[in-house]
């Protein structure tokens, strides 16, 4: 995906750069699609919330230190308006040590309209007991 | 807070009433603060995400019939534009069986702008590991 694109695209299209980024262990691609605000919100599965891009920034370094980490993403739950888009959605780890086949991560994205094109405001990850269960693909607008 | 105020208040209004009817376990109240839509999402700690009215009322009913549950919500961080309001807050709960100290309970709460008034539309909880760390007050708009 372009810088362009990155800059310019969608919530879908900041949802895949997002996750590209993850997966290749690009600290500068992952904290540009970020919205420029202080208030941005961060929060990795079992951790504290992070708040704003220093800290933000900060934790995914040290996530890469480890290897970049490859996500698979399903079940993408979408609500959207003219400036904000909500999704959830389940994420898939592959990684060499995989995670317990007894949890999975739900994640809520929040992405924002901004003079500058769709960016996350906000990525909420956390542990769910037992298997992802099953659904099917839906997305709604709200009105 | 009245019906009234309920249905045309603001997202901060939203919040105040859902934390209300929690620890009044009052179902009825609760629900009519979502928005209608049935992308809307519910993320209860260390479960499985919940989509639309159906599943989430049927959570809600689960949790207060083992009695009523006293949240207080602290360090609330607030971004928001015209047509939605992000809220990140730790959840501290009081209850007779106290949860765990060691562990604090994130909450990301989304409010969106609809024709009755702001509702919910997302209410993701989850469970880090630790007591919360301190922070100050913070707001913010997004441009």
């Amino acid at each position: 995906m372009s810088a362009k694109k990155q800059h310019n695209g969608s919530a879908d299209e900041v949802e895949a750069a997002f996750y590209d980024a993850i997966s290749r262990g690009d600290l500068d691609s992952l904290m540009a699609l970020w919205a420029e605000d202080e208030e941005i919100v961060c929060v990795h599965p079992n951790s504290s919330r992070l708040i704003g891009h220093a800290e933000i920034r900060a934790s995914w370094e040290t996530i890469f230190e480890n290897g970049s980490v490859h996500i698979h993403i399903r079940q993408l739950h979408a609500l959207h308006n003219l400036l904000t888009a909500v999704h959830n959605v389940i994420e898939e780890f592959h990684q060499k040590d995989a995670i317990d086949q007894d949890v999975h991560i739900i994640a809520t994205n929040i992405y924002v309209k901004t003079p500058r094109g769709w960016r996350i405001a906000a990525h909420h990850a956390s542990v769910a007991s037992g298997q992802a269960p099953l659904d099917s693909f839906k997305a709604s607008v709200l009105h």
